[in-house]
């Protein structure tokens, strides 16, 4: 709160003006505070709290200082603390006292909470777009390597032959989690809290309603108490935001892996990796790897946000004074990190003739084997042995499955024939043909329905 | 994943299964696991991958298990690492080797996530009532106070009179928007993860929309990849419960204040709170505290499960057992909280005389004499001004605002008059009458739309 | 890394470099850069690795630039991504070629763990510089107070009577253990990583005992990958400011408590508190809330750390530049908070009649009664019984224990007497004489050793 | 604290007994609180506060209860809340009223304090104990793999030629620095806690010396409020153990990748892995994935016990009764971590071939390449765009660096001399010959030093 002559005699020291001024970060939420206020001055003016005159002089006040602001004509200092004192003081200037009218019927505490409110609103549809971008230029890739045969892992160790697009597609379905999550915040989110006052509520005949349509927000708020000390929905952003970054953070993971010497799976393309100041061969993922580490910091700033929240007594305390930069961090964070995913997503490059190479190697046809054994009658567990034991042989013997004859073959069990040698990586991929399986069909039925998504909103 | 004995010529030893079992905490979930065992063996014999006659036994000897283990009857043993072990190996010693039959087109991977979402639904659904039931708790409250004033706070400090049932009523909508991301939370895990196989699908012609009806989903997972590596739920679980539990330890906060010597505010019944080993005069409000000391638990556990997942390749990976016990212990937690606050909000007696006397002392109508300024035709800042200096004047003098006479209001302003002796508590309250504000009337308002919500669904 | 043209036909887009770049925050080490360039370009003449001519050209160099950029001169462009590269990029403006021989034997890697070495040196030292001025402050008001009683509370309720000097002491205590964890970690910090190159060492004969006691280190790395990829100081240090932050936090909470209408014992200076927007009569405690808030900041901080380090090979990984931000966060909270508690504990004045009133009321000396009747001969829990009944009997009749007739402490236990009217606060206090108990004996003895331990170091 | 009958007329209900009952987890805190109680015992006796007999009466008592809960006699029960109470009431029973006495002088606060630091000490020197031995492991593989020669990764690329000796090493550094966290952490749990009462001391002429002696700790507390609410030692623990954990999440990682078909590089003994219930080819890493995953749950229990703590007034407050089950959750998770690393590092196997396959492939001796053109006169800077031109060559042509003609190698600079064929992965690595350096000869300085760490103390 600003820090107010009359009940003071003693000016504040610098360094506590330093400790408690937010301009540093708060300004950014200039347009809020402006549209904020405009929309409040129009209300008391149709209410009859202060004039028409007032009210247009204000809010032309407000415009200029919004134009002075975006010309960066308005300097900021850190004598006047934060932002809502940037603007009111400024409106002393334009307009002279009647500048003092605009704060009628409301409190700083109502004011940060809807200026909060109206740039997470505006975060949270940015956030939205950029993760439909992502999921477009995944179902892009995803069709372009359709018919590409790669290993799928498990515990890191090969597992089965699938298809890359599967395998991509896969993130796609997270990413679409994460924007269910961001669409259920901002139905939270879409609550005006002007009206408040304080605490307790404002002494003024308020048409709360009137402020909410001027600035499309669906609801007001129903408890004055709750609607200043209400910080759920910078938590519930700054965990759905902690989801969406450990989602990037697993494709990041493979990124870094598929593009090792080791896998040789993905060539990311030259703008989104760096070379090294010593090693002259090297070009690393760096910006997979960082935003990897990226994740870090959003986590961090939900430990923080619930870390200020815990505990605190009712109503509005200067701890939640908090709850901006971190937010704010957050959402460049993330939103900085959706952008360049998407044209790293874009401009990637699969190896193809390693994938499947690696899709068709080794040892991943055993599980069908095993499933082709309980096709001829045995039960699963017994085939599941039968086939350790097959596996166990050819690794001695440094051959594949496939090599075997049919009498080694029937060493480990008669009902083995002929047939199982149609075995392969295609028919193993074909075979998965149920509901979320990997087979080309399956493919093509995911592939639609997300193309529907992304088309449908982007 | 279980050890089995094909592949692996050496037995592991001690250290390393003790290191890796999970029935410890597992065991939990075994009418989960038995409901989704019988719904697969059921489509199993419908799509004809086993016979009837095979389903029925597994059916038959599953539905014994569970009976057995609800008598007590089935000892959980370390070396059969996980209630998924255990149930397999009785089934194998009720019906024989039909009992391999019931893995046939399943792995542990989809199995293990089934479980949990079914679990997940279960604690959700538990959770939504037992909120329900403390909404209703503090709507009879604030029912039963309605009249009473006390003192609204910020910053600890009295700010202007409120309604205690304002007041309680705040803590009604926290928990409203608690259960509002419950209900979200719960439509993410109502997804039916079972027939993804180990990672790529099944190669069997499932029919999962029949599995999903058994059991209650209303979707089936979409990509078989991502079904067995996604714990989004889990998380985003742990979240919601974070933030409950957040507002859980703002009301223990209170509790603890107002129970204070110093508030005098509230009387904890005497089964919520405990005496001291040492000194016999305290009545300590242990449980309030324990909750918001529980508050850390339910973080950590937050904070866990989102660093397991960060940075993990697809798809499944072991790291990943490492989210149920903490669910487990949210969720416990969660559930016994909410329970012993139920209690503990209905058996609470206010201390009317205390609240009272707050909420009519002290400085607290100097917002609505600064209106009152204001509807005499003052700018607010200037009557902000104004009081501000009054305010000033009565603390160096001892005296309350109402206590002044005229003479020296006007020493401050002239445009004050006798209706300044009509600024009270109540007029003050009553003043508030926009939406959202403490006056009786909006109190009113909120009651009946709380009651309506708590009578509705409980 | 920088992104250097030998390898890379393609430009870097924009997106990727604000996404990486880190000049941002990293302008900062400007000075431990140049530090350890100076000694690194001295060594390599040393040696012979260069000639003196072209290290005397590079240190001037240097010298001149860190000149620059004291006076503000050298303009930090995004397009030279990081303070190490503005460097060198005007080295090479001002002495040319020659410039380029300062990287021989070095690389990226072990420049960047070295400044932030030589940066987290200074702030720790900082630290402990101001926790060492805040413990004076406090042994300053506990001097001054030295005879004032008052309730020492467990779980907020009053328990015993205590010297406001011994609870102002134990955070002496606290801070103290603060203190000598920041000692423990500079240890670890003083570490020399420089001769690292970028993983397994330098091809070249360093004379790395020379660089490090130039830049006044006491040890070198002993293993190169460790030395590129260690980040445990930053996490150490994180933990040892969130430590500290949490004793703050329990501090600033006290002062909030303590300056509420209801507790009335501490009178903040003007210029620690601040006035309210819209009601004039508050003086709010911002101050200490705000840093009760930044607890959450520097606790998310360590997550963040935490959360990067989870899981990476070895050795540099990119992630590892979000090592930075939040270390410069965290030393800023933590210093800032120091300093403006420093004058907020210098300037705070007790309201010593409301502390003493509470020191001496209620029924804080029901424990010494019960000692009493240890020493009459009854066991303790007995003891503990016969006075829980009498607690019970008073506030049934409202009443003080000293209040009672010896009547009617007859009628409880027989073995009362007149001397049970000598139990006093003064005498509860004193009575309490061993090593750390709140008599004026045992508080003497805690000042003396505090001001040897404030007065030896600051 | 325990529920004492004096005070209150409601019995508990059960559901409040269940929130607050701690036995579950603090019934392994026996022996300490019983060998904290002898020495509580002997000293009140030796200052004349009880009698000789009464004194050795209790430690009889005392002494045969430790014996009946070591043999499974002592049943644990809910109502009787936690093992205090548990000794207690036995104590009772075996010899009567005397028993009372045992708490003269004493409160539940300070007793949990020290039954918490003499686990804590315990833990902490058998977590030294282990990471020796896990260091030890490390230096025995280290020596038996002296001669590999491996890649060195940096962004999980290949960088240059490394020692798998001094790859290996890296994590001896790691594991010494835990090492020393947890010897600095213990100097400040060795602090006696008990004579600080409930809170402000005790009012009886104690010899917390004797004690202190007695229980082998080499301080007491200087202050009682922070004794018994300080938990300082219990973060600084547990963040220790998530540096740890962090460091073994680091080789867990390596394990997993190593293992992977397409490093090629470890072969984890069959002890340490497990086989898939649906996938018989499948080896997985689960032990060392665990480990990752179980870096989680301990980075939790920071947060938790951080946020407990977070804001608490002083100075006892019951949240704080949450700090022991995340304590005992951390301190096995760690020691069963280490344990199981011990084994899993003594038993596990390179593929030689691979790793010297890797080591000696590649563009990774391009850093040394530009090294003998500095070595040559030029500047590092153009060295370095040279070799970085020669990669970009070689790539296109798929050729190795050293298959290049010397024409070749001019056509890049005409420095170039036959010489540069003289540069191979073997004199790559001998030429890291600085302290910190992979050259064999620094290596065995490392592990020469490293033996002597783990022969002197394990």
């Amino acid at each position: 709160m600003s820090r107010l002559r009359g009940r003071f005699k003693k000016a504040a020291d610098d360094l506590v003006n330093d400790y408690t001024v937010s301009i540093g970060f708060d300004g950014r939420l200039y347009r809020h505070d402006i549209q904020g206020s405009i929309a409040h001055a129009k209300m008391l003016a149709l209410q009859g709290i202060i004039s028409q005159e007032d009210s247009d002089l204000i809010v032309k006040g407000l415009t200029s200082i919004q134009k002075e602001i975006e010309k960066g004509k308005l300097e900021f200092k850190t004598e006047l603390e934060d932002i809502h004192m940037h603007i009111e003081s400024r409106l002393f200037e334009l307009i002279g006292d009647t500048a003092g009218k605009l704060h009628t019927a409301r409190s700083r505490n109502d004011q940060v909470a809807l200026d909060l409110r109206l740039y997470a609103r505006e975060t949270i549809l940015l956030t939205l777009w950029k993760l439909r971008t992502l999921q477009k230029a995944i179902v892009d890739q995803a069709e372009e390597y359709k018919e590409v045969i790669m290993p799928a892992y498990t515990h890191l160790q090969r597992a089965q032959p699938v298809l890359l697009a599967h395998h991509l597609l896969a993130y796609f379905e997270m990413f679409n989690r994460d924007a269910e999550r961001f669409y259920d915040c901002v139905r939270r989110v879409d609550v005006l809290p002007l009206g408040s006052g304080a605490v307790t509520g404002a002494p003024y005949p308020l048409d709360r309603g009137f402020v909410a349509r001027e600035l499309g927000f669906s609801r007001v708020s129903e408890n004055s108490l709750d609607a200043v000390s209400d910080r759920d929905f910078v938590i519930e952003f700054q965990a759905a935001a902690s989801i969406t970054m450990m989602h990037l953070s697993r494709l990041a993971e493979e990124m870094v892996l598929w593009s090792s010497t080791e896998f040789g799976f993905l060539e990311l393309d030259d703008a989104y990796t760096t070379g090294s100041s010593l090693m002259p061969q090297k070009k690393n993922p760096d910006v997979a790897e960082l935003a990897r580490g990226k994740t870090g910091r959003v986590y961090g700033n939900l430990v923080g946000i619930l870390t200020v929240m815990k505990g605190l007594p009712l109503a509005y305390n200067r701890d939640m004074q908090e709850d901006k930069e971190s937010f704010f961090d957050t959402s460049d964070t993330l939103l900085n990190t959706l952008n360049v995913f998407v044209g790293m997503v874009q401009t990637m490059r699969f190896n193809v003739e390693c994938l499947q190479r690696g899709g068709h190697e080794g040892h991943m046809l055993a599980t069908d084997i095993a499933d082709y054994l309980v096709s001829k009658g045995l039960p699963f567990r017994e085939a599941h042995e039968i086939v350790g034991g097959l596996v166990c042989h050819v690794v001695g013997q440094g051959k594949n499955l496939q090599e075997l004859s049919l009498e080694e073959y029937h060493s480990f069990s008669p009902v083995f024939d002929d047939d199982v040698y149609s075995i392969t990586a295609d028919s193993a991929v074909a075979a998965r043909n149920a509901i979320g399986g990997t087979s080309p069909d399956q493919v093509e039925v995911q592939l639609a329905r997300a193309r529907a998504i992304v088309e449908n909103e982007s």
